[in-house]
Formats: C-alpha cells, sequence, structure tokens
C-alpha cells in the first residue's frame, strides 16, 4: 500500500492507473477510520480496480467555533484499517500542500446547502465542495463513494458533480451503526459514558419515525414532532427536519415523495447528526435496491 | 476533424486520446473567430497531439444588460478557421448541454475578481470559472491556451488551476492586433465606421504609456494621466488602472514590480479592453522569452 503526501505524485499515479486501463475508486475521508469508513472502502473495492483512501482533516469545513484543533486523529490506525480492507493508495497531504496561504477559489453549492447543517455551519459546505473539487483533480477516480449519513453533503456533492460535468461515479454507502444503534462517527470518541447512554435517542428517535411511517403516517408534522419528544435527553437539538429527499425542500405537510428525515443535535459540545429515508412502494423511486447512483 | 456536441462523447474522445498517450490542448472561446483565436490555435498545435476548440456562448458570464442575445456568431466560418489551423476536434455544446436549469454550483475566485472588469461586472467572472471548470472536465486537456487580451481572466484561470489542483497547463497567448493596432475582439464587429476610427485611442494610450515607460517614468498616477487624456475620445471610460501584474492589485506611486497597465472603455454600447505589460530588466521576472506559466 502506498502513502501519497503530494498532489503532483497522486496525480502522476492516477494518471499511470488510468493509462493502464485499470479503474479508480476513491473514498474521502477526515481519517480517525470507524467501520462506517471501512464499508465504503469495501464497497470501492469491490467496484474498482485500485482504491484510493484520502486521509485529510479539511480545515476549511470548520467553523471558526469549531472542533478543527481537538479533531481526534490516529494514522497508524488508519494506514492498517485501509491495508486490511484492500486499499491500494493512501493520500494523505499536509494542509499547506491542499490550501496556498493567498487560496482564493472556492466551489459554492448554492441551493442544496441553506437548511439542515448548512443553516447551522456557514461556510462548512463550501469547505466541502471545494476539498472534494481539489480530491478529485487530485486523484481522478472514476468512483468515489460517500456514506449516507452525511446526507446533506452526500447530495450535495452528487449536485456538484452533474453541475461541474465531473466524470465521477458517486457510490452511496448505507449508514454503519453500533450494536445499540448509534450511527458510526469519529465524532462519538468525545462522548463522555453519560453522554454516549443520552446519544441513543438519535438512532432511537428515527426508530420510531420509521415505525409510525410504517403504520401509516404521513403527516411530516406529526412525524417530527414525536422525534423531538424523544430527542428530549440531548443538551440541544439543532434541527428536526422532514425534507424532501432529492431537493432537500421541507416537505409542507403530507409526504407523498421519498423524504428524508434529519436530525442533529448536541450533547455537551459534541454536535452529532443521523438521518433516515422514508419511502414507500408507491413513491416514484430509483436505486433502492443498489444504492449507487449517478 | 470531429464536431462534439454532448459532455459524455467529448469526455469518452479525451479518455481514447489519453490512454494513447496523446496530449491533449484545448482553447475555450465563444466563437466568433478572429486572428487572435486561430493564434491560439496556433499555439496549442504546436504543444500538443490533439487540439480541442471549444466554441460556446457562455450564458451565465454576460450580466442582464449585457449583449448576451446579439453576441455574433458564425458556426460555418469558425469550423472552417479550425481545421485550417488544425484542430483536431471541435466541442460546441448547446446551453441546454452545459447548464441543467437548476445549476446550483459555482466556482468562484475571490481576490483577483474584485477590481478592473470584476469591479464592472458582476457575476462575470463567477460564469468564466465555473465555465472553464467544466469545459476543462469535459475535456481534461493537458494544456490550456488563453489569449493576453483578457488578462485579468488569464490571472483568474491560472489562480484556479492552482487553487483547485487542476493538472491543467496554461499557456499566455500574446494579443495580436489590426494593422493599425486595434486589438482582435469579435466585440469589434459591433463597431461603426466612426467608432471604429475612434477605437483605436485604445492601443494609442497605450503605445504612449509603453513610451513613456521606456523613457524612464515610473509613477503609476503620471501614466494613467496621460493614458486618460487620450482615451478622451471614448464615450466612456470604464477604468484605467496601473496594478501589479500577478496580484492585480493597484501600484501606490511608484512602479517597482512588473505592472499591467490595464482598460475597458465604451463607444456607444461596445465596450472593449486592451492592456500593458509594463516590466524592465531589473524586476524579478519569470517567462518573460517564453509566455507560458502554470
Amino acid at each position: 500500500m502506498q502513502i501519497i503526501r503530494s498532489i503532483q505524485d497522486m496525480q502522476a499515479c492516477s494518471q499511470r492507473w488510468r493509462q493502464s486501463g485499470l479503474r479508480i475508486g476513491c473514498v474521502p475521508t477526515m481519517g480517525y477510520l470507524h467501520a462506517g469508513h471501512t464499508s465504503l472502502i469495501d464497497i470501492a473495492a469491490k467496484q474498482c480496480d485500485v482504491v484510493v483512501v484520502t486521509l485529510f482533516v479539511n480545515p476549511t469545513q470548520f467553523g471558526p467555533n469549531e472542533d478543527l484543533a481537538r479533531y481526534p486523529s490516529d494514522e497508524a490506525g488508519d494506514l492498517a484499517k485501509c491495508e486490511e480492507h484492500g486499499a491500494t493508495a493512501i493520500f494523505a497531504p499536509a494542509a499547506a500542500e491542499m490550501y496556498a496561504p493567498d487560496q482564493s477559489t472556492w466551489v459554492d453549492e448554492a441551493a442544496l446547502t441553506l437548511g439542515l447543517c448548512g443553516a447551522n455551519r456557514p461556510g462548512h459546505f463550501r469547505g466541502v465542495t471545494t476539498v472534494v473539487s481539489k480530491l478529485f483533480w487530485a486523484v481522478m477516480p472514476d468512483v468515489a463513494v460517500f456514506g449516507e449519513k452525511d446526507a446533506q453533503q452526500l447530495r450535495v456533492i452528487e449536485r456538484m458533480v452533474r453541475d461541474l460535468n465531473i466524470p465521477v461515479q458517486i457510490a452511496r454507502g448505507p449508514i454503519v451503526r453500533e450494536p445499540d444503534g448509534l450511527a458510526m462517527s469519529s465524532r462519538n470518541a468525545y462522548l463522555s459514558a453519560d453522554e454516549r447512554a443520552r446519544a441513543l435517542c438519535l438512532s432511537r428517535s428515527l426508530d420510531q419515525a420509521r415505525q409510525l411511517f410504517a403504520a401509516g403516517e404521513r403527516d411530516a408534522e406529526a412525524l417530527c414532532c414525536e422525534v423531538r419528544k424523544t430527542l428530549a435527553s440531548a443538551d440541544e437539538v439543532d434541527y428536526v427536519s422532514l425534507v424532501d429527499e432529492e431537493t432537500l425542500e421541507p416537505v409542507p405537510g403530507t409526504i407523498s415523495r421519498p423524504a428524508l428525515l434529519a436530525i442533529a443535535a448536541r450533547f455537551s459540545s459534541t454536535r452529532l447528526i443521523d438521518n433516515l429515508i422514508l419511502r414507500d412502494n408507491q413513491y416514484p423511486t430509483a436505486n433502492t435496491e443498489f444504492p449507487i447512483t449517478n
């Protein structure tokens, strides 16, 4: 497994693979890998000849009061996991390699980023779309895999790829959960034992919504209301939103198309997100069996 | 010479060329080609195995009160010129192929675009950087050639390429002028005989500045003042600016590094630009002999 630190080396590698006709998969991460990340590596490995995992804690997607300084890292552990799951190469540039001090070009998505996490984290998605653009120009993958836990990010990336003609197929990796239901996240490492116990309200609230929906509940406000009740054990609820699965626009009243129930809540200073897609067989859907788009 | 209308076909073509180890040159244009454009095709042909000329009048770089509706076009003439100068393929997509009705992702440069034309044409450079990003993802060139007449655009593209890690070498094509000095521009077609005669004040004002500079004048305001006097035959002067050649920041007082003297003026409703680089041998410069950067 190669470890690549410079953009130029990464591009040279990628160029060689492409000229050999190899299919390149990419899994962009901020490191501190867990089973959610490794499931994405597995998806890439299944579809591609070579897999590049990127490890880069992207400073431009953190707000000034966010957790950049304390974001957990464990490069040795990450490398071992990547190797174990069959990664071909790691692209782990330093921040100075990725951003010039006078960087002044940004990629910005201006519709899907307005609500949900975008409303609470100004500049966050501009950082995400910019760094993913840069990683795509560096790695030149055929396929890139993103996790469904970051539901809004996934749709923003899919939109960016469409809007900029980027010839990268975006594959969606299902949410991976701890045995008790908590969605895997590098930020779970911040939680105290008490917070960890209370954080279960996230997945529980979504389970309840799933059951209500299965029992026929289609009223958006009724579902959100139940979710909010269960989230009462959080220290603060950032949002509980039922939005159109594709446009991320709030569902007005009754659900009649595939919808995304997205939640964000804080436990002390740790902010966690989770989500659930609500669809029934009557809705016009695509990719329900095989979660790969583009 | 191939004529390609869809992004997918363009990408497939480019992919085949790359796998064959061919070096791809790209000349992005809005069509209505003149000798300035064909000089860029010649530069690309000299450096590359295949040359793609893009013909696309990009709606997103025109302001609501600008000349999108009347922008001149002559596809048959353009194709003949491209063939004559050795282009391998033309990429000429329709507007609907390039932009989805709900396009929401933009590439934005936020430093070099603030002054000069950027100050007078809000949104213009966002349209340019976005479409050039899209063209680069479609054509995947090794080299792209841009003319020095659009001096600010050239530097904005160079900055974008650096900031987004785009593995495309940007080559600069020198300004091509009519025998009497007027810089070639598709917009010259708008000029009446009287306006055409008056438009000569653009190149004449720069000639005077060149002579004054050669004679030792280093005071920015003195040079700009002389240029403004000569531009009195224009109907309106948008700007006369002496800026740092690299950062495009105004030169305060005395010129001590390579500088760009950039001008924009209107003749009736036709807006024309021109520019001149001022450097002497004492300045630290690069690429003076061979105008290719990246």
